[in-house]
């Protein structure tokens, strides 16, 4: 896996100020950490009903403008729901719209509250059709989910299965709607974690070669005494959990977000330091002869040896697209020892 | 899901008292908070095999003493077993007689021990037969299943689409039989809480519009000192993790968890004040035509909204039935604005 | 489940010593709580790249010789890969070479990193083609697999299904290539546990009536302050954690890991003495008539006292085949009571 994903940052994208792209703009404007890896301009339910029409063609008039200079990816969230159908036909114009009159500067869209497998074919057929009705080669349009409703968890399987030779490309959590869905309670303040639907999701997502997603942390500040404050340990808090099992981004709310989500999905210096010199020391080893190698105390197959090599391959990604992340963060040298050495096993 | 099984308390239909009903019409007799949504006259395990046959008798003689009067639902618990068809001929004859001779005072029957879907599929076949032979409509007596062994949470999904266009109602977890089942230990007194399989319960019952109830608690009461006590925190604590992830209900084996699970399963003053308060906010700051509401430091979008609705809404249907316990726990002032509030989103 | 399998003990089946089967000898002939229920000697990822011809070679030669006197099964493990067909075809031969010269001494192979429900039946093709070829009985070479990809995990049910009339024998979880394919990573030095994936694991194995084993513990060892230390408590935490969840047997490294593990997966003296206890308090209670028996404030039903004899049950089946180790942990009287309690609920 990879196809870079750290941070899915939603912006609404019109809001009620003098400037109703402000969001719109700051995101596609990011720059270091403050930059997502895929910015999703939210014409959903991050903008009021009255402004959706002006967020669609925010969206349009600043993709071209912004789009070529965005490091990361772009994916619009558009309307949509498996319950009903007035919503999946707002969604199949916005759709018709952003491919049609943005599709140069869109790397997918993103469709929320998809109910069984048969309604995330319904949004694929859509994404297909605007692809073809504008000339785009098949599949050049991606296609994410948002993962929030008891059906779509039911059919998570299937769902991810279609990724598998289609355009599918991310399944992303949608905790609130789903909490909603199932009535769950928040009991003595405490929102369900969902840790085993999370387990599911990450494992669905790889065995079909999808991006995963954890979903949105809206308790974005806290007050105490008089002082509001963002609530960083929080959502570090969240993301950490997400990166152990797997999950490949997490969803951002705010630049904040996107700094410290950016920042637990990338390699510590001392974890690379400790995967770059693990496989150094493997390499020598082998080159040595000993067959199971071991190092501090632990044996080496060469399923151990793949956790080594992921955190190199997650930091040649970073360092392809963002290399002034990777500066920040790393020594020049281990930097170079990253790009350096020989990751395959046998 | 406005069907309300917020208890699902089982009552031994014979026992070897003087009254052998006596459970069974303390249950049907049961007021305020002591009353059941859901009440389970026991033919099956809570029974001893020689009193099964009057545990059958006294079900057929109380239900249409009690049952005009009773508030809530009744659902025989019958004999069952997806691996042995003496128990499953047993409840045939079980479904037969109960529908044939007390079929206007029941909502259903519970079968208990059923396996993959083949076996569920059966049970549904014998409620349907004897519905047909004594002339009840197609679908009016229901058919609930309790889910304790490895066959039937591999078929989970299969088996709630059964739900999803014929009668069948509810999901309840059986975890003694299961970790039996399993092979499960409790080690250092730690019994396995299948958190991971109650979170695929509460999501398959939310995907066919099922109810969904948890395990019982059999340790009823601790000893100290030489005291006996009811355990009430045990209890409790059990109930509020379910009701966390969307539970809609939890099981009873006594008048006290009843009352215990009738209010755990019922938002607090606190909660109600504070999403009545909330929903009447929302529909201010929309009037004034801003997107994105924030309340409280959190976004508010649709999703997030039904939360709020979702509190409201229990306390409605409530207080439709138990209008004693909406009176005992909320002002009446709370109380109205519940009733009167706008619910819709759009 | 009466197949015992508490313990499965991977043995590197060539090492660059003097004696290259120095691990294989040393499991082969193991006694008392360090001899293992299974025994893998392992051809694939523990032994090196350049040996492990040798490794074959060695397994074939001491499996006839110590095979006879082992009192528990031996399952080697052979090459394999979903990804891979050159492995696969590695893999094909080995089975062909171990079913061909020691398949009077194999109880079955044990199939790594296989995929989906397809990748399961190549391999399940594999040994059945060798059973043909070399005159075995249909059946008799089992299979295992070890479920450490998503692909697997997605197909979990399918595959355990294969069980059901077939040779497919044991499920076998291996975390380190699953965290490693699904891009987890240790945050915090915390690796993820995947108990909901092994919640999976557990009932699949069941519902087919499959074995399930946990995964290895490769933090042996620890050091501190210049001396290193075996890491008995880290081990015994995660056989514990199995065991509540009804996985039937832990993965040994190590011959301390495997007497741990033989013990934990044993119920304790306290536990058979409370089981057969209560198992003949029952059986009075019962004589006497009376239906819900309740023992130490707890209803007993038929679910609930399966509980007990499980106990039972297993420590008979220790007995039948390590009669030293039953011997060992418990006084003879309450060997005798285990032996002669009757088992059967009604």
């Amino acid at each position: 896996m990879t196809r870079l994903c750290r941070t899915f940052q939603t912006a609404p994208a019109a809001v009620p100020r003098e400037n109703s792209a402000k969001y719109l703009d700051s995101g596609l404007t990011a720059e270091g950490f403050e930059a997502p890896d895929w910015l999703a301009p939210d014409i959903e339910d991050g903008t009021a009903p009255s402004m959706k029409a002006e967020a669609l063609e925010n969206t349009i008039d600043r993709l071209p403008e912004y789009g070529p200079d965005f490091g990361g990816e772009i994916w619009p969230r558009v309307e949509w729901s498996y319950a009903d159908p007035s919503f999946r036909e707002r969604g199949v114009d916005q759709i018709d719209r952003l491919v049609g009159e943005a599709g140069d500067h869109l790397d997918g869209v993103v469709v929320p509250k998809v109910g069984r497998r048969d309604d995330v074919e319904r949004a694929r057929a859509a994404v297909a059709e605007a692809e073809r009705e504008y000339g785009y080669d098949d599949g050049s349009i991606g296609l994410s989910v948002i993962v929030e409703t008891a059906r779509a968890f039911s059919d998570l399987r299937e769902i991810a299965r279609l990724g598998e030779d289609s355009r599918l490309t991310g399944l992303i959590f949608g905790p609130v709607d789903y909490t909603a869905e199932l009535g769950g309670r928040a009991m003595d303040g405490q929102r369900p974690q969902w840790a085993a639907m999370l387990e599911r999701l990450s494992n669905e997502a790889s065995a079909a070669d999808l991006v995963a997603v954890g979903g949105p942390f809206d308790q974005l500040f806290h007050e105490r005494a008089g002082v509001t404050y963002y609530n960083a340990p929080g959502y570090a808090d969240q993301v950490t959990r997400e990166a152990t099992i797997g999950i490949d981004g997490s969803w951002s709310l705010h630049p904040k977000q996107t700094v410290q989500a950016n920042r637990i999905h990338m390699p510590t210096a001392e974890e690379l330091e400790r995967d770059v010199g693990k496989i150094e020391r493997f390499v020598e080893a082998k080159a040595e002869g000993s067959g199971a190698v071991v190092l501090d105390g632990q044996m080496v197959d060469e399923a151990t040896y793949k956790n080594f090599a992921n955190t190199v391959a997650t930091v040649r990604a970073i360092d392809e697209t963002h290399p002034e992340q990777t500066a920040d963060r790393y020594d020049a040298d281990l930097v170079e020892r990253a790009r350096a050495v020989e990751l395959g096993f046998a």
